[in-house]
């Protein structure tokens, strides 16, 4: 049997799990605490006030699903979602396809709005969509996509889905704080995330929150909310009860306490405008240095996902043998590419404490030798677009 | 913003979570890993290993859900039980109400074996009531009732409902590794457990096994599994795919290390038989110390749950304030009676390195100082059930 010790560390630079911070390592590690103790109350309160920030709005439901992000978005579809509900998606890469399989599963009618993998959908196709035919109980859009690294244009989406007196709902896992997002702003009315991407704590909880438009049609309902363990009638008389917390399930203590000092990083100790800066430079800086080792970005200018670069492999290299040798001889974790992109693009997180200078040095050197190419107008570009 | 390192340090003799070892947390804060690592593929198979000598099941499938006991309640459920299936569901606690609410969420006609709060259910009853009208597609126990410290006799319950084509389903949050189970023997087909019970590892994840028989009827299902998170088709490919693991939710790493660790403790360090014996011994003792200041079990003799001993408060106790003093001033947490028995009862934990006679002498101390009695002839029976 291997030594727990054994287990080897490891520069986590793909799609996530990112890198965590000794800090949130050993916040996790602090002597576990029951989930109805006033202390961990506390940490929950705490919690809520600083997703507020992160997502920056006043809901005053915001909380993390006890589960890793996909069932963040469950809670989202379980809650919100209907059987016979037409609900229109966005569809442009994994998670949108995702969530289309989800909305169907819970007897929902799916209107796909596709686009290509690696490109922003025109905000006009999805408005288009939601004025066509009978209204839409809801509009669901990928912010971030994760399987081909492009962000996706909100504008106009929350005008034309309330007009029709629906909701506006977003998938946010991979660009929570990493990649310029103001929820109510943006007229949001749900969304989830995952604590394991820009929020660089470890995977297992689901950062999610809701307004009042989705409250009121969650209260209006004709049928139950087909998920117990996922029903917000009765977390809500855990997180937000009125007058103290009442048992639901046993909430994830160890992983609350570490998501809390992830968060207090990223939003106390980090302004969050200078957070989303930071990644955009360490976007571009990698972007650029990698164009040196001939790989170019899948999405065009100004659909790039800052937190997530996906770069096409040049023809005639074994993508996933050099992954197989950065993880393996350089303890480097990237990602490869999903669906129709496998085998086909490289997924490199830039996401909290990993969008910065040193873990790129180092994921571009490496990534040169096993390459066999010089790392030198790599590392130069690399530079330059930190000193920029 | 209150410092992290200020958070209380408890004895945590309550429902659960129970006390965490060091080694555990340890484990818990090594170097996050990537889910698709194949140094962390190591780790899921070494827990499934693990999870089947602690179940004492031959089962292929054994792995850990994503999400609390609950979430693997749910999981059974939205995989095994279709609308319109008929489910016998003994329900004799909080957790037996809690799985008739959950079938009836998933569309299944649930039939209810009632019990007084506090007695196992007579296996005859269940046995009739699968005997008697159309053949139900499932039998659902709680092995062990969390909310009245009631072992489940699983006799001749396997038997009736195979006779019937249908599947035996259990509950064992509780029970696993503290009261006698050997899964296979009891013929099973499908069990949920949590890692924050007689493991000792934090809440957020529950083991779960499924035998051929369910896999079967997973297979002929004619409609969609409801959950995309919990649809164990596709979670297979993952913990269970043929050359290689494929994507399927980020698994929760962190904590998958610390249950592996857990599990380590649990069933290589110490031998099964000797750790129930232990958590019985210990159940004892504790009865016996409780006993000696006034308090009765609530399950008669040979009904008793090893992990959780529940017991009447004596009449005069504001047992509410008793308890919030345990917690504040002593750092020890035990739990409250649920549902009917709210204020009536006190629910101790005897679970891993809680079933040890140093955390029972601090609680019955503490408690005996609270309640304003001696605590010289509780502990002196305390340390007689240790001796004996």
């Amino acid at each position: 049997m291997t030594d727990t010790n054994a287990l080897p560390e490891r520069l986590l630079l793909g799609s996530g799990p990112s890198p965590v911070p000794e800090r949130v390592l050993a916040a996790l590690a602090l002597p576990t605490l029951g989930h109805l103790d006033p202390a961990f109350g506390e940490v929950m309160d705490e919690i809520g006030d600083l997703l507020r920030q992160a997502l920056v709005t006043e809901n005053r439901v915001a909380f993390p699903v006890s589960g890793t992000g996909s069932a963040g978005m469950e809670a989202m579809v379980a809650n919100l979602i209907e059987p016979g509900d037409r609900v229109v998606v966005g569809v442009h890469g994994l998670f949108g396809e995702r969530m289309a399989d989800e909305i169907a599963r819970h007897g929902g009618e799916v209107v796909r709005v596709e686009g290509e993998w690696g490109r922003a959908l025109d905000p006009q196709a999805l408005i288009d969509a939601v004025h066509d035919g009978p209204a839409p109980a809801a509009l669901f859009v990928v912010h971030g996509e994760t399987s081909t690294g492009v962000a996706q244009p909100l504008d106009g989406l929350a005008d034309a889905i309330h007009d029709r007196d629906g909701l506006f709902l977003l998938d946010c896992v991979t660009s929570l704080t990493g990649h310029p997002l103001r929820l109510d702003e943006a007229g949001v009315d749900a969304a989830f995330s995952g604590s394991q991407k820009c929020l660089n704590a470890p995977p297992g909880l689901a950062p999610f929150t809701v307004g009042d438009r989705a409250l009121e049609k969650l209260r209006a309902r004709a049928t139950p909310v087909p998920s117990w363990y996922l029903d917000l009638n009765l977390i809500l008389a855990y997180v937000d009860g009125e007058g103290g917390r009442t048992y639901h399930h046993t909430a994830p203590t160890n992983m609350n306490v570490a998501l809390r000092e992830a968060l207090r990083l990223a939003v106390v100790d980090e302004w969050l405008p200078t957070r989303w800066e930071r990644h955009r430079r360490a976007h571009e800086a990698l972007r650029d240095a990698f164009a040196a080792l001939g790989f170019t970005r899948l999405a065009p200018d100004g659909e790039g996902l800052h937190p997530l670069l996906a770069i096409r492999v040049p023809d005639g290299i074994d993508e996933a043998a050099v992954r197989k040798r950065l993880l393996l001889d350089h303890d480097i974790e990237i990602s490869g590419g999903l669906g129709p992109l496998a085998g086909k693009v490289w997924r490199i997180g830039v996401m909290g404490v990993g969008a910065d200078k040193a873990p790129q040095e180092l994921l571009v050197a490496a990534a040169a030798k096993e390459l066999g190419l010089n790392a030198g107008e790599a590392l130069a570009a690399l530079h330059e677009g930190w000193s920029a």
